[in-house]
């Protein structure tokens, strides 16, 4: 078990990763948080509450009130969040009600903004239940709803008083998942610690066979870098913005193919071959760098093939929020362990890298 | 003109109340937050932007994007605040835009979760156009919309950059809701400050006749009231409940009348008549105090009559979102110009406060 402290300017909690942590969860809560209130919920999906809800449950003396949002992106809506909050009033919620979010990247983004916005704010705990989530989105304190303008256009930051990542459940997670997830792994590796970068390319039978050391190692490696880069920046000023390394292509793609056909760490995965080429074409890299993390990323695939236009691809990078102001922001890697942010990459860089990767879609495919 | 400084662990910002502030309003947004971003948004209503739109937008270079809030209540939902992000999204907002709340209360709570929750929070400017609006919601950060289940259920707490109560916009203000807004002054006096006590017995007759000195003597003070209040306790911890003096009564009234006959600001006045018989028969007042703020209040009304039973707004007030755990707390006064909460009001002293001020309503209707 490993215990990640993470602070920002307005919280300081702890990410704590391992195995069998949900089955002693209202203990664990209680220890930080006091007594229970007499209200708890939980959010969740049907899937995941079927397979560990009597495990959480039986934890807890008072039984939750608990709360489904059914899974898939397309109910991560405010018209979900609307019913939701509808329900925690009818079941007596008040302002000292304590909310718990079990489940994937889309249960915590949901659930923290329900805890955000419910009586302006109640406390919450993250119990990521995919590795996905357990290495990136529930550290960080970012949680909100889609519109359909765009993804996460819609949210708040608010910290929860406590992340569990528990290792036993990723048992049970597709295949699929575990390695799209180990995606924003080998992005914590590139763009901030060299030897998770190692450590991945030395142990990726270990690691992708959930060797659970193996899987521990990786996911405090991946919290770890994350919450460094959030503890000096909580509302991405200036540092946080590496952590979007592979985005910008990444989100253009999962736009490009109407979040259907990609997972958010496989579009991630091609972001970053896009991105790694453009380094590689301004020099931020060496070509036996470029070659070696093109590598490791496709050691931790399949990635889907994509059947796109680079034109269409490019443009959808146009509304990717963080360009503040119109500027095209893109995240580079300096050597491996280190990245930068530059905000003069020309539509003709931006094409050439989306028709590389889009090539190199084409022959793995 | 009088500028009072509000500081929270947050944030800090001015509240500025004085006449012809709307007319130059741009000019003063930029000497605080700089040069105005690519896109400026206006949230507002029909009819106080046609008084006043002009003006406002006469002191922009560029045309601001004005989002239109329908009048009324019923508007104060999540539906018409997806509408509006929407709108926003469309409209090209970023995470650099600006927003203005230009508007009564309703418009300030909506506005202001608007900006708190597009992009995961954007800066905004509250410009209260009505007396309630600028003596109580616009300062304190408080923000959010209604549920079915029960008001202001939902939202954010989220700092303007500033506050600009405009006392020329007043002027066209109906007699009622002026009146109304007076309530919160008037509660102000009573729960901290004396003296406004005082100068609003003695010069009720240029008050509510509009004189400019007048007015910005009153709306001052009672910003600066809660500005104290907020500046110790952001969130409601202790001091900040003293706010609530006259609301768990009023809000019940509010609630037993579906919010359609009653204005809040008299609703919060008979709630200040049911708060102030308790606090007499419980001695934390004399007889001679509770006649003369008895007398206060009903300078400033008429209040509209009440026809309900005295056991569905009894039971109305235990629905209130401020009970945590289920406790009916209270705020009562302590003499004139200070205030406490009781957590141990029984059932049998609500109902005959309710009754009591039911029968003061029949007397005066």
């Amino acid at each position: 078990m490993q215990t990640i402290c993470v602070k920002t300017a307005s919280a300081k909690y702890d990410v704590v990763a391992g195995s069998g942590l949900i089955g002693s969860l209202a203990r664990r809560i209680e220890k930080i948080a006091g007594k229970l209130p007499r209200r708890v919920f939980v959010l969740t999906s049907a899937p995941i509450w079927g397979l560990w809800g009597q495990r959480v449950q039986q934890s807890f003396r008072e039984a939750p009130v608990v709360l489904f949002l059914p899974p898939g992106e397309e109910h991560k809506t405010l018209a979900s969040v609307e019913k939701l909050l509808r329900h925690m009033a009818q079941a007596g919620g008040d302002r000292g009600s304590l909310l718990i979010a079990f489940g994937g990247g889309i249960v915590g983004d949901v659930g923290g903004f329900l805890a955000a916005i419910f009586m302006r704010g109640i406390p919450y705990i993250q119990v990521p239940t995919t590795l996905l989530a357990q290495v990136d989105s529930s550290v960080g304190g970012k949680t909100g709803v889609n519109l359909p303008e765009g993804k996460n256009l819609v949210g708040s930051f608010h910290q929860p008083l406590a992340v569990f990542a528990d290792i036993g459940v990723l048992g049970t997670l597709p295949d699929r998942e575990l390695r799209a997830g180990l995606m924003e792994s080998v992005k914590a590796g590139i763009i901030r610690d060299r030897a998770l970068v190692r450590f991945m390319e030395e142990h990726a039978d270990e690691v992708l066979g959930r060797d659970p050391k193996a899987l521990e190692k990786v996911i405090a490696a991946s919290i770890r870098m994350k919450a460094g880069v959030v503890n000096r920046d909580e509302r991405e000023g200036g540092l946080r913005m590496i952590l979007n390394f592979g985005h910008t292509v990444g989100h253009a793609l999962e736009q490009a193919t109407g979040y259907k056909t990609l997972l958010h760490g496989e579009a991630v995965g091609w972001g970053m071959v896009a991105a790694l080429y453009l380094a590689r074409q301004r020099g931020t890299i060496s070509r036996a760098q470029f070659e070696r993390l093109e590598r490791l990323i496709h050691l931790y695939g399949p990635l889907p093939p994509l059947k796109l236009r680079a034109a269409k691809v490019a443009a959808a990078t146009g509304v990717d929020k963080k360009n503040v102001g119109g500027v095209r922001r893109f995240v580079l890697p300096l050597g491996i362990g280190d990245a930068g942010v530059v905000e003069d990459v020309t539509a003709a860089e931006l094409e050439s890298a989306v028709r590389y990767t889009l090539g190199r879609s084409g022959e793995r495919s």
